[in-house]
């Protein structure tokens, strides 16, 4: 089954009944996707566990409109069809049209500064407003498979809170998608640190590509990462943080070391982030309880409690912490 | 048998002949040594490969003293018996000695701007002092075998040029040791960069051992080493510098990648290391033919060849260039 046969499969018709509206919040990774068994349905090689950032996502509404082609805003300017950005959208609308082209209007509220992508929370708002504009009334659990073969990640974005996002056996993908961890942890903090924001040269995808292509040290790795994320439940279910944040380091490390040792090498890293790293880990030596996660790119994502929240701002005089619950 | 069996078993007897005298070279690993099978005798969980740096070395001559304690000097300076380099060679030369001690007198050619280990020179250069001194006439796999016990890359400071370090099958060792690839290439040239000569704050040894005791991604570590020294010697036997240097430059990356996902994590990369690297890269990106290798420690060694020195000199101010044959 391709990605038009799996949408088929799932929504009840192609017939938009009104205007559509969706939000959806970003999300970090704690046990971290990397590699996919099929490109195509974004289907991983392994189960991934994130906590949605509150505050920072998108919001998206959707109509039809008589036209020959979509029209895509984002942040209130139109972007141009030929750009990537409105190429992937419309395709990924193909899925869903019946001749109809869309007006689709889009704000991100996540701050360029973050450092973050917004891929995410973009194609779950979006799949949230195709399920309102065409009334299907899908579950959670449809909406995650269908956000999720516009970006894997997003398929996590649906839900709010600890996600779950397993990774299913089927070929058709229909068991991969996410579920909330029903824990909300009111003194956790994520503290967002920007080291650069421009474009990075090797796209998630085609990263994760490379690596399990070319990377020898792949093979341990959806093997680890399953362990992990059992590892960092079960921390949140007994709020653990310190278990929570030297499996979540050691799991987002390891991702990076794949990508490290693959040929050609992938470094997603600047000098800043590794000077960045050392000062997490010097401050551990002084026993602040702070640690960091990293998605593919350079910026870091502290993971901290309230408790530690003022010396953290202290030490990291450019950081955006974030209160997840 | 633990290290003084198998000393035992090697030498002839335990009564100096005379004065002796030994110098040897440092060496860099093209596929490197990470992981010990056995700690006390220094036997690899993988062959090694490397290269020889003449002109970068240890000079090392010893003799009897009728004394109650080792006297050890380092470049024209006595070196307090509690210090940890003197404890270490004084421990070595129990394995020897009757009763005996020494007076040793080291000279290190080896600049302290060049960030580089001389370890493994030393304890090669004193293995082959003893032998001089001792009038043993071991041949060079023993030497090979006793460098070994002092410190694992010794094993292959017994020989210049291109070097392979076996790593054996036997309990005892007795077929882990060096031996020479018979190749002479003109035209290649290390480069050494330092980014930072303080001594660092994890051992090699017990880098080395946290990462076997605690790395998920090391398990595949050991096979890909051996794969590696293959297509390097190759890559050497047939001077296809493109696939030395790319190999190279993987099979050090991978061993710092098993180090970066241990837990906790070993990251001897500084800010400049990553600079560097991405340095090199966009040199290679320019046609530029040239690669790294890099121990366990931040510094970087660079790989090319004699038509490109000229260009390498200008990008790199502060190299030291080593015409290795």
């Amino acid at each position: 089954m391709n990605a038009q046969d799996i949408v088929t499969s799932i929504i009840p018709h192609k017939i938009p009944q009104q205007k559509g509206y969706g939000q959806a919040n970003i999300n970090i990774a704690l046990s971290k996707y990397w590699g996919k068994r099929d490109i195509e349905l974004n289907l991983p090689n392994n189960s991934s566990l994130s906590i949605s950032l509150p505050s920072l996502g998108t919001k998206t509404s959707i109509e039809v409109i008589n036209s020959t082609e979509d029209a895509i805003y984002l942040n209130n300017t139109k972007i141009a069809n030929e750009e990537l950005f409105a190429k992937r959208i419309s395709l990924f609308l193909n899925y869903f049209r019946n001749n109809n082209y869309f007006k689709i209007i889009t704000h991100n509220s996540v701050p360029t500064a973050a450092g973050l992508a917004s891929s995410a929370s973009g194609y779950a708002a979006l799949v949230i407003a195709l399920n309102n504009c065409f009334q299907w009334r899908l579950s959670n659990n449809k909406l995650s498979i269908l956000a999720r073969l516009g970006s894997g990640s997003a398929a996590r974005s649906i839900f709010d809170g600890f996600v779950i996002w397993h990774k299913g056996q089927q070929q058709d993908g229909l068991d991969s998608f996410a579920e909330p961890i029903n824990m909300a942890w009111q003194e956790l903090r994520v503290g967002l640190i920007k080291i650069d924001t421009t474009a990075k040269k090797i796209s998630s995808t085609q990263g994760m590509q490379n690596t399990v292509n070319n990377c020898e040290l792949y093979q341990a790795w959806p093997k680890k990462a399953e362990q992990d994320l059992i590892k960092i439940k079960q921390a949140i279910l007994v709020k653990d943080f310190n278990n929570l944040g030297k499996t979540a380091e050691n799991n987002a490390l390891s991702m990076h070391a794949t990508m490290i040792a693959t040929m050609p090498p992938i470094l997603y890293w600047q000098s800043e982030s590794v000077t960045t790293m050392h000062k997490v880990w010097q401050l551990r030596e002084q026993a602040i309880n702070v640690y960091f996660t990293m998605d593919a790119g350079p910026n870091l994502k502290l993971l901290f409690l309230e408790q530690d929240e003022y010396i953290i701002k202290q030490k990291f005089k450019n950081i955006i912490v974030i209160k997840p619950f």
